[in-house]
């Protein structure tokens, strides 16, 4: 599998023209740099460059404790070790090979790419100081984000493994949940299969689940608490698997019935159909070259003109190794999401949609559904909440 | 826990003379800042600022869908939310506080206070560009070691109870190995004890335990391999536990007696007894206010002056929340390590000892213990390894 990115990473060099991509890092169970996942399968401790080049080299310079891991990697064809000093050997390497571009680990945008610490660049300044490379630095989120948003076959099905077996506990939960429960009881059953099925879950355990119950619920991102389910919530989960290193995140929601209800009221069909509405609409537009932003606004207008509040988050975000894959994503144009919703979305990337809003005195209507990008559109991954599910 | 830690943030900033410490963060589930876990106990996704100040104010800057998680941890008094841009709260609060001093989460040296990426720091560069903020950053190094390595009774405790359970499972080892098991049979015997004790091990458990036997095995840091274990060689295990959040990090050494042997051969005791007899050299010397370095030369001197190579790494480092925890170190004056090594010992640091050095035909002798820094010295938290185990 690392094999495959790092022969996707040379390719993605050459498409960009950059001639080398330099990851620098140390003590990664510390402070782990997320795109060392794509082309690495072990730790290290001391300061550490993992270089690959636009003509297929790869080269690393570790402490000599790290060497043996990193060598029964078969990633590195060339491993430079060093005791007392990176520098020596890292300054020699960049000596022989003189790149004219060098990608660093840094980002203001994307943090998925940017893993390097600021005290980490200053010795790489450090270290280039009085040398013409110090000029040559650029950000390599170019290329992470390609290459970790561009799934190969093999990503593409473990992602859809990890789905499948999330559709699978959901079903499970519609026979598990009903009025009475808690919150937090609903999230134990949940847990209870991911251990199972040999599995983690997607983010952290506290807060994946996400369960939201009723009207008085925290939004997005809070652990489940022992608020108690009634007849008349809205009720909505959101859960992902890992599964051999990839990950799943889909929402589904619920309604409760009150006695003599044969169906959600109004206010309810009309919240959770605006979502599904928007949902598909935003599927509909999704193709390769449109920027993530054109994406999202038009489900967020959708929701607007209907009159809801708009949600206060994007519409979705990559899915890959991490829930949260960075990079481009389908959200707005606010400060804090940087350049990332400018970005162009690309074939054989994963998106989640997943907008939301409030139905007041019921909960929130939300689904979340995943999408990979084709040549001329997109396709559901998940098999898509059309209808509110019904207790 | 946290509690504690963040009064004692409180008293460091007084003592260090600092208005206000300042960690700049986001998705700290994809790139962890490794001084997060000593004043947050939940993860944050957008960019948040987690603010402690001199006079005790405790101020969180978070995203609105991260509010309810940092409100529930109750760590902050003070919560600014919002939903586009993190920049306007942030500057209300530099402005209500007008700090002298702002540290920051950087570091050049000590990798557990360099959690702040390059991209974050340009971006607070950003945010307060053209405010005289600007020039008031400084590094944190100094509050984040201080608050990680001075141990609070309840961290001390809580770091004897892992060597309990680390020095449980190792007298239990020594009932198991013996000639004709494999390192990776050592291995799962060790990480079926630990799952026993349903506990974590203190480092990623493919290296722990580190399983060294013979001549031929490659020294720190490496995984255990199907090498068998035979009479004749030296073995050497590197392993700990993390228990209610805090590591041990202990290392033994076996002797395995070839026929007719009834003690091991005068080249492997005198390379153990060596070993021994620099870390009680070393442990002697340890006290307040001496450095690091001064610590690691007498253990080296003596080692090299018994005609043995030095160690090709500090003699020994900080255990805490993270088994490398960061900052001082009782380690060499190499460019590597930064200004780490010169940096004053202080009363109730912990600190493992940990020389080794190579016996030509047998193996690797070494041990690892571990202790606490007194008022007057300091004093064993393991209990000392002083002879070599036979077998």
């Amino acid at each position: 599998m690392l094999r495959e990115k790092v022969k996707q990473a040379v390719e993605i060099l050459n498409e960009k023209d950059i001639d080398m991509w330099l990851t620098f890092v140390r003590e990664s169970e510390a402070c782990y740099d997320p795109c060392l996942s794509l082309i690495l399968d072990t730790n290290i401790t001391w300061q550490s460059a993992f270089i690959i080049t636009r003509c297929g080299k790869t080269i690393a310079v570790v402490g000599s404790l790290d060497y043996e891991r990193v060598h029964l990697t078969g990633l590195y064809n060339d491993i430079r070790k060093y005791v007392g000093s990176f520098k020596e050997e890292f300054i020699r390497i960049l000596n022989e090979l003189n790149p004219n571009k060098i990608a660093i680990n840094t980002s203001r945008s994307d943090y998925m790419s940017d893993g390097l610490t600021h005290g980490m660049f200053e010795l790489l300044m450090d270290f280039t100081s009085g040398t013409e490379f110090q000029h040559r630095f650029i950000s390599s989120e170019e290329i992470v984000s390609a290459l970790r948003g561009r799934k190969t076959a093999t990503e593409i099905a473990r992602i859809k493994a990890a789905i499948q077996m999330t559709e699978d506990i959901y079903s499970q939960v519609s026979g598990f949940i009903q009025p009475g429960k808690t919150e937090l009881e609903v999230a134990e059953f949940i847990l209870q299969k991911v251990t199972n099925y040999g599995v983690e879950t997607a983010w952290e355990e506290n807060s994946c689940p996400a369960i939201f119950s009723g009207p008085d619920t925290a939004g997005a991102h809070a652990d489940p608490t022992e608020r108690v389910i009634q007849k008349g919530h809205v009720l909505n989960i959101d859960f992902g698997v890992k599964k051999d290193d990839y990950c799943s995140d889909i929402q589904r929601t619920w309604y409760f019935l009150r006695e003599g209800e044969t169906e959600a009221p109004d206010i309810v069909l009309r919240g959770f159909n605006t979502i599904i509405e928007s949902v598909q609409m935003a599927k509909d537009a999704i193709r390769p070259g449109i920027s993530g932003w054109e994406i999202d606004k038009i489900a967020r207008d959708y929701i607007v003109s209907k009159g809801y509040p708009e949600y206060p988050h994007g519409l979705g975000h990559q899915v890959g190794r991490s829930t949260h894959d960075g990079a481009g994503m389908l959200g707005p144009r606010w400060e804090r999401y940087g350049n990332v919703p400018y970005l162009p979305i690309e074939v054989a990337q994963i998106y989640t949609i997943e907008p939301r809003l409030p139905i007041e005195g019921y909960g929130v209507a939300t689904v979340e559904e995943m999408i990979v990008v084709t040549e001329d559109g997109c396709e559901w991954l998940s098999r898509p909440q059309k209808e509110i599910f019904l207790i």
